[in-house]
């Protein structure tokens, strides 16, 4: 029974996932799905990408949270357009909280939106919202054993930003036994070590993320 | 209707959670729920009050996560009782995995019953597994923005340790607007800046636990 009303939710998802992805579609806006452990950087990483992209591609933003509006408060000031979905609980978010949340949105006018999860390295990877691609902050203080605890995120994701580099110095963490565990469970993951405090290793990300939207 | 499901689910769950407490208290073993995000060092945290407690009081350990057993392994070493729970997914731990793991735990050998909850700011707050108290480690690396993102973790927590304190010099992380943001939440919370790492703060940490459990 227990099941039957998890898989009822997530087909109801789903079939929400894929009206949001042919609004997306119709008005041309590349969509990217950011997950990762509460602090692992994804606000930070979405404030780099924009500050990269400026001239490049129009960028919008939608923020999740369980609650609070810091995270969009911060993003407003780069001038792009940002919607804040606070979840009131829920651990992840979901297709119909980001249907809602795009008629806030001038989507005509965008053409890369940025989503940050709640969060979360569990729920976030079960709920597709209508992205393009899912993207996981992974960030080096959290530890390099976490593919084998949370394998279904690292899974799902078409690439992994190993956020924090700058602190490698002080910690153990081990980048090439990380990686190797990531390939282990995803072939075809992009990973890209990267320093949203230093900037170091943003532009092989973005230079990717414009590939994927099919510019250079 | 989903509003009911829930509360059902909380509601039985409760019932259990409170029989796991009787059973506990019959054997005389103090327990707590130690909570945090993935890599914060749950385990590191346990590992140092195994340590730090060889001698002074009996401890067992379960061990709470979506899969692997790597952080079981890992406590085994120290030649205390564990148990490994697989949760399959789901994103805490509830009551009725805790009673079914109590079954291969020597209760009437165990004095302190430290319980891993799955690496998740959210969900584990909401189900009660039968503890005298929840301890919520946050670590620096996270950000000193957690208590506002996830207020219901930090209300519930009778103690919070900020671990990887060793990493501040590093970081953008105010300790004393973080403590304050804390007790906005939670008033009679206890706050106690660790590094597992280190070492650094662990004792009084210990001794407030054993104080906790009407030892000295």
């Amino acid at each position: 029974m227990k099941i039957k009303v998890v898989k009822d939710i997530l087909g109801a998802n789903e079939q929400i996932a894929q009206k949001n992805r042919q609004l997306f579609d119709s008005n041309q806006v590349f969509v990217v799905n950011v997950m990762a452990s509460p602090g692992a950087g994804k606000t930070s990483l979405i404030l780099q990408t924009i500050k990269r992209l400026k001239g490049k591609t129009r960028v919008g933003v939608v923020e999740g949270d369980i609650s609070s509006s810091l995270d969009a408060e911060v993003i407003s000031k780069e001038d792009v357009p940002v919607v804040q979905i606070n979840t009131g609980g829920e651990c992840h978010l979901d297709a119909s909280m980001t249907a809602t949340a795009l008629g806030s949105l001038p989507l005509g006018d965008i053409e890369l939106l940025l989503i940050e999860n709640v969060g979360n390295l569990v729920c976030p990877a079960e709920f597709a919202l209508g992205e393009n691609i899912k993207v996981l902050v992974s960030s080096t203080p959290e530890g390099d054993d976490k593919p084998f605890k949370y394998p279904l995120m690292f899974h799902q994701a078409d690439a992994v930003v190993i956020n924090k580099i700058d602190l490698l110095p002080y910690l153990k963490f081990d980048v090439d036994a990380f990686s190797k565990a990531i390939k282990g469970i995803n072939q075809k993951v992009k990973i890209f070590p990267v320093s949203c405090t230093t900037s170091q290793g943003i532009e092989p990300w973005v230079t990717w993320l414009l590939g994927q939207m099919g510019k250079k």
